[in-house]
C-alpha cells in the first residue's frame, strides 16, 4: 500500500469510528429551526449560522459570519497555497414545515428511525436538504484534520442561509467578494444519488421561472344564486389558464417556450435507455405509476432534459368545511417552469404574462408577481475534476457513478460560473424518497456515512 | 274611507311611528352571532332562537323552541279559526363572515350607515339574509296587534336556524309536524326586489346540486424540480375538470345536464326584454360589465331561467407568501349547479361524478362529498293570493310589482309543496348590492321600512 493510500485508509477508519459523534453534531444543527422564508425564524437562522461557524473554527477553518441583505453567510477558509483550491457551497436554511399535522414526529426533533424495509434514516426537516448533505463534507474535513493535522486541499466553504428563498442576496455577495472566493473548482452537496446503491454526479441543472398571478373579477364576493350564470368566476378563469398551459401531448403551450431547448443526442439517449429506469420504478416510491409528462419521452428525459410547467399552489373562494354558494371576487395561483438548454427566463416570464392576459375577460384584471428566474446550466463533460471524482466515488460505492442531469435548480452554480468563472462538481447523497420539501423529510444513515467517506476520497483525488 | 281602509291606515301610521324601536329590536337580534355552519357558534344560534321566541310571545303568539337534529326551530301560532291560515317561513341563522379583514365594520355590531349615494343602510351580517327580512314580517304583525289587538289572519311562523347549512333537518321536522303546519298559503321573506323602486314576487326558484371533490395523486408532496414533468399534479387535474365543465358557448358539458330544462315561452321572453335589464345595468353595481353566461341569452335568462355551474372554492399546494416548488399530493374544490325546470338533482350529481372520474388518471384517486340537492320550483301563475299580494305591493310602492324567477334556491318551498301541499308566496326586499354572502352585508333602511308596510298590506289583502 502506498503512503497516500495508507493515510486515506486511516482517515476512512476515523470516519467509521466517529460516526456516532458525527450524528450527534448533525442532530444539534437539525434542532435549530432555520426556516429562511418566514421572518419569525430570523433568530433561528442566525443561530444555525453561528453553530456552523463554531464547528468550522473547531476543525481549523478561519471562519466568520458575513452579513448580506438577508440571513448571514458562513464563510471559512483553510488555506494551503501549494494545493488546488476548492470552493464548497451548501446552505443551512430549510424549507417551511407546513402542513405540520402530516409529520409523524416533530420536524425539529431529529431521531434515527428504522423504516419498514430495514433502512435506518435520520428524520427531521433539513436532514437531507441541506444540513445532512453539508455535514458529509464538514465531517470529511474533520476526519482529515484529525488524522493528518491538515487538509489535502486549500478549501473555502460558503454556506448560505437563503437557498430556499431563492438565494436572493448571494449573487451580490459573490460579486462583492470575488477575489476572496476565487478557486479552481466548485464543490456542491445539494443533489441526489441515482439510487441507494449507485452514486451520481450531476452535470446539468434545470433553470427556473416562478410566477404568481391574482385574478380579480367582481368588486365583492357574490351569491352564486343571484349572479351565477352572469358574473365571471376567477377560479374558472384560473382553471382555464392552467388547463391551457399544456396541450394533449403534455407539451407546454407558451409561445416560444421551446426556443433554446436542444434535443438530447441519440447516443446519450441510448445510454439513458440502458440505465433501465422505468416509469414504474421511478414513480413507485411516491405512490404513482404512469408518467404524466410529454408523450413519447422516457421518464429520465421528462425529469432531466425537458422543460416543464407545474402549478405549485392555488386558492380561491370558500375552502372551509361544508358549503357556501359564493362566487369569489379573486383567486390566485403560483406557477413555475423548469428550464433546460438555452431557454431565456425573461422571455418565458414575458410569454407567460401575455398568455395569461389573453385569457382575462375585459372586465376583469390580473396582477403578476414575478418571483424569480434562473437559466439552466450544463457542465463540461471533459472536466478533469469530474474524472477524479468519478474514480473516488467508484472506489467507495463499488459501482460506476452515473452522470445525470438534475430536474431541480441550484442558481448559485450558474452564478459561480458567470462571476467566478468556476465550474462546479455537484455530488450529493439524497434519495428520491427523502421528502425534501415535504413532511417527514429524512436522510438515509447510509447516505450520511458513505457520503462522508465519499468526500474523504474526493478531496484526496482532487489533491493529486 | 271604508272601515277596513281606515284601520289599515292606522296600522301603517303605527309602523312609521315605531320605526326606530323596530330598528333597535333588529339590531339586538343582529348582535347575536348565529352562524349555523360552524359548531363554535352553536350557543349563539340557540340565543338567536330564544330572542325571537321572546319577541313572538310578546306580540301574542303562542311560541316555542322545537328541537331538530340541528339548531332549534322557532314555531309560533296566532290562531283565528275563521280566517285564512298563512304559514310564514324565514331563518335566523347567518352566513360565516370570512374573510373578516374585508369588513369595514365588525359584522356583528350593526349600525345605520349612510352610503355615498345618500342611501341609509343597516350594516351587519344577517342585516338582509335573513334577520332583516324576517323582521319586516314580525314588525308588521306587531303593528296590527298594537292597533287592532289581533291579526287579520291565522298565522303560523316557522323560523329555522340552518338555512345556510342546507336546511338539513327541516324536511324531517315538517313531515313530523305536518298537521300542526297545515295552512292555506305559505309566505316566505328571503328574496329580493327588482330594483330599489320596484317590488317583486318570486314565482320560480332554481334548484341546487352542491358537490365537493378531493383529487389525490402522489403519496406525499413532491419537489417539482425532481418530479416535475413526470408526476401527476392534482391542481392541474382539477383545473382541467373545471375548464371542461363549460364549452366555448358557456354551456355546461355534463351528459344530460339540459334534460328537463324547458325553453321560456317567446311571449315571456318578450316581456322580459321589455323590462330593459341590460347586462351593463345588472353587472355595474358589482363592478363588472360583460355577461359571462351562455351565449345568445339575455342576462335575465342567464340568472333566472337557465341552469348554471360555478366553482365556489378551490385549494391546493402552497398558498402562503413567496415561493415553494412543490407538487401537491392532493387538491380540492367545491362545485355547485343551479337547476331549473325538471332537472333531476340526483341524475346531475351522478353525471358530475362520472364526468370527474373520466378525468382522473389511473394512478390517482378522487373522493366525492355530495353536499346537497334540491329541485327547481315554479308556482302557479293563477294563484289567487298572488293577485292579492300584487295589488298590496302596488299600493305601497306605487308601481306594478314584477313577477320574476329567482336564481337562488330555497329548498323549503319545495318541501312545503310536497309535504304540506302548500303554495308559497315569495316576497322580499333585498337588493342586488346587499352583499348577502359577502363582507359588508347590508339592508336598505327603505327596504326595512317599506318592507314592514308591504307586509301590513299583504296581510290585509290575504284576509279579504
Amino acid at each position: 500500500m502506498s503512503q497516500a493510500k495508507h493515510v486515506l485508509a486511516q482517515v476512512l477508519d476515523r470516519v467509521d469510528a466517529d460516526l456516532e459523534t458525527s450524528l450527534e453534531r448533525l442532530f444539534e444543527w437539525l434542532r435549530i429551526q432555520s426556516i429562511s422564508t418566514d421572518p419569525a425564524y430570523r433568530e433561528e437562522c442566525v443561530k444555525a449560522a453561528e453553530w456552523l461557524n463554531g464547528e468550522l473554527a473547531e476543525i481549523g477553518f478561519e471562519s466568520s459570519l458575513r452579513p448580506t441583505g438577508g440571513h448571514p453567510v458562513v464563510l471559512a477558509h483553510s488555506r494551503r497555497p501549494d494545493r488546488p483550491h476548492a470552493l464548497f457551497y451548501g446552505h443551512y436554511d430549510v424549507q417551511p414545515v407546513d402542513p405540520l399535522e402530516l409529520w409523524d414526529r416533530p420536524p425539529f426533533e431529529p431521531a434515527l428511525v428504522k423504516l419498514p424495509d430495514g433502512r435506518k434514516v435520520i428524520g427531521a426537516r433539513g436532514a437531507c436538504d441541506d444540513k445532512g448533505q453539508v455535514m458529509t463534507f464538514i465531517e470529511a474535513c474533520r476526519a482529515w484534520r484529525k488524522v493528518t493535522g491538515e487538509l489535502p486541499l486549500s478549501i473555502t466553504t460558503l454556506v448560505e442561509g437563503a437557498e430556499e428563498d431563492g438565494s436572493k442576496f448571494l449573487p451580490e455577495f459573490v460579486a462583492a467578494n470575488r477575489d476572496e472566493l476565487k478557486a479552481d473548482i466548485g464543490l456542491v452537496c445539494d443533489t441526489g444519488m441515482w439510487d441507494s446503491d449507485t452514486p451520481a454526479i450531476t452535470s446539468s441543472l434545470r433553470g427556473l421561472v416562478y410566477e404568481e398571478i391574482i385574478v380579480r373579477c367582481a368588486a365583492m364576493d357574490l351569491h352564486s344564486g343571484r349572479f351565477g350564470g352572469a358574473a365571471q368566476n376567477p377560479i374558472r378563469i384560473l382553471s382555464q389558464i392552467i388547463a391551457d398551459l399544456h396541450d394533449a401531448d403534455g407539451r407546454v403551450t407558451l409561445t416560444g417556450f421551446y426556443d433554446g431547448v436542444h434535443e438530447t443526442p441519440p447516443e446519450v439517449l441510448k445510454q439513458w435507455a440502458a440505465l433501465g429506469l422505468t416509469a414504474e420504478s421511478f414513480l413507485e416510491p411516491i405512490g404513482l405509476k404512469y408518467p404524466a409528462g410529454e408523450k413519447g419521452r422516457m421518464v429520465i428525459e421528462q425529469i432531466q432534459s425537458r422543460p416543464t410547467c407545474d402549478v405549485n399552489g392555488i386558492i380561491g373562494g370558500y375552502t372551509g368545511e361544508g358549503t357556501k354558494t359564493v362566487i369569489a371576487s379573486e383567486a390566485r395561483c403560483k406557477v413555475s417552469f423548469r428550464l433546460v438548454g438555452d431557454q431565456d427566463p425573461a422571455k418565458i416570464s414575458e410569454a407567460f404574462e401575455a398568455f395569461v392576459r389573453e385569457r382575462i375577460p375585459a372586465d376583469c384584471s390580473v396582477e403578476f408577481i414575478h418571483h424569480k428566474g434562473s437559466r439552466a446550466l450544463s457542465l463540461p463533460y471533459d472536466m478533469q475534476a469530474l474524472s477524479a471524482a468519478k474514480s473516488a466515488l467508484k472506489e467507495e460505492w463499488g459501482v460506476e457513478p452515473i452522470t445525470i442531469g438534475s430536474g431541480g435548480s441550484i442558481p448559485i452554480v450558474g452564478n459561480f460560473k458567470r462571476t467566478l468563472e468556476l465550474d462546479s462538481l455537484l455530488v450529493g447523497f439524497g434519495l428520491d424518497d427523502d421528502r425534501m420539501h415535504s413532511p417527514n423529510e429524512k436522510y438515509d444513515l447510509k447516505s450520511f456515512h458513505k457520503g462522508i467517506r465519499s468526500w474523504v476520497r474526493i478531496i484526496a483525488a482532487l489533491a493529486e
